[in-house]
């Protein structure tokens, strides 16, 4: 059986439909003019928890049976997977587990906690994070949750693409591109309800380590990720590795001043708050303007959560 | 003649839809929750140059003959309102001249001139922009449009309320309040299209001059008032002064803290880039918990014009 399909990617949009928001599609004359082609901004920085991530946390949650739901869920995270897998667990009435570096910001950790998630604290590096997880796995028999080597994470992704596509004919979709979860979901969903629509990933030059997994066929490990796009430092894996390498375009690098200008336009102009890891798809835009001159073009904007404790400090 | 009449709020609602957003309504499930009461977010941040004054702007020039029109627009404005004129003079192809303080930030005189209005300095003063405007004005024969003490500029502010009313009942109303030309036109908005709704007005503890002026029964100047809400500094008019004292149910005061608070929880919550003039609504009910309890409540968020320039520069 074929692990992705037009029919099971419309069926992953059936099921979320009660539990998410099907977010807007937002539209700026000024940042067309400014860019030189038609942009529709898919808005996922409205989506639940303030990020995609909901959709592929809660279908995930949503294709385990009752006897696993009944076991709880679990993943490490110190970003927006967590947030949304502890506020599907909550949704759903069942028990999620977080493990969360001990240095992770204490922001962070109030949200995942808000949502009745019980937090687990590890030490900084990966090995023991995933140690720290692998334990509780063991004791607790919970599912592991992995925030986008998943097929089903990577189905209910999709779903956000679907939804642009059925508003409206682009030629092309630009996505962040960190694990590879979004940008397989938005490639995936393209192929099955779009004809002749172009789809690529966006990476921090910073954390550019799947565009070289993609230019030399093998996935490099992400040492050292040097980027304010906090989102996108993860690395490929096997699952969007191979969805991404058949699927997708290009991928196409943007450095953090870019970035920020990009976020900034946005911010000023729309009224709407989004993440670096969201605004790097419009400074693709301005970086390659003549790949994308007079086209209508999908840019996925991920999400909008960003720490605003010091800008509010400092008008206080 | 009627000054002001339900047929006349209509007519201006028909007039100014070729040339304005109908503006959406959101609402926060967990802001909500905080309020205690089911809040309805008229969100005019996303109207065009980023706040209502948009409406009255253009509703006062539409009502120009076209004699009026061919002699050019003119106003004395160091915020809003000066970009709402310049944007309605492009728009409708004719000439906008904005005075404005020699120290008026750059951002806002760029702004203005981005629109394609001619922009005459003054000394800080409001005499010498007053008079500055004169002068101009005796020469051009343009016509002066006064940002908020103007029957035809409240008819036009009316119709976010309309629009809001026609998608939601809602038991109260809460609009900031500086010079008065938002809160008539809500309040007029509310006695003509909706039964038994209270419209309230919210001011800033630091420029409280309108709440003494409904006290005492007559206009207070605004003297060195001091609030972050840089939309609200004004005095009343008499225009505005008329139908405030007629149509407004009470008037809530709020300080900078709580106006800084609430906006933080509408950017994090809500995604969405408010000013504080905006966020003082849903300060005040924060702090009126008893007078909002259980009900549906309209608040108006007058716009979303910040200087970003800061916060930018600290993340880069």
């Amino acid at each position: 059986m074929e692990k992705y399909s037009k029919e099971k990617l419309r069926q992953a949009r059936e099921k979320l439909k009660p539990y998410i928001h099907e977010t807007p599609v937002l539209q700026s004359r000024l940042i067309n003019e400014q860019a030189g082609c038609e942009l529709f901004f898919k808005c996922e920085n409205f989506q639940k928890a303030g990020a995609f991530k909901m959709r592929g946390a809660m279908h995930k949650v949503l294709s385990l049976t009752k006897e696993e739901r009944a076991k709880g869920i679990a993943t490490h995270s110190s970003g927006n997977f967590g947030q949304a897998l502890a506020l599907t667990a909550q949704i759903l009435g069942i028990q999620a587990t977080i493990v969360m570096p001990k240095d992770a910001p204490q922001v962070k950790k109030d949200a995942v906690a808000a949502y009745g998630a019980i937090i687990i604290e590890s030490e900084p590096s990966p090995q023991s994070r995933e140690e720290t997880l692998a334990e509780f796995i063991k004791k607790s028999q919970a599912t592991e949750c992995h925030p986008y080597n998943d097929t089903q994470v990577i189905l209910g992704n999709s779903t956000a693409t679907q939804e642009l596509l059925e508003l409206h004919h682009v030629d092309d979709i630009i996505a962040p591109l960190g694990g590879g979860g979004l940008l397989s979901g938005t490639a995936l969903a393209a192929k099955y309800f779009s004809s002749n629509t172009q789809v690529y990933g966006a990476e921090p030059v910073g954390a550019d380590d799947a565009f070289r997994s993609i230019r030399d066929g093998k996935i490099y490990p992400s040492i050292k990720p040097n980027t304010i796009a906090d989102g996108l430092r993860t690395a490929l894996g096997t699952e969007t590795f191979a969805v991404i390498q058949k699927e997708v375009k290009d991928i196409l690098l943007v450095d953090d001043e870019d970035i920020l200008k990009a976020m900034k336009l946005i911010w000023e102009r729309m009224k709407i708050i989004v993440e670096p890891s969201s605004a790097i798809t419009l400074a693709a835009v301005f970086k390659n303007p003549e790949l994308f001159k007079g086209r209508k073009v999908g840019l996925i904007l991920s999400g909008g959560n960003v720490d605003l404790n010091g800008y509010f400090k400092s008008i206080l």
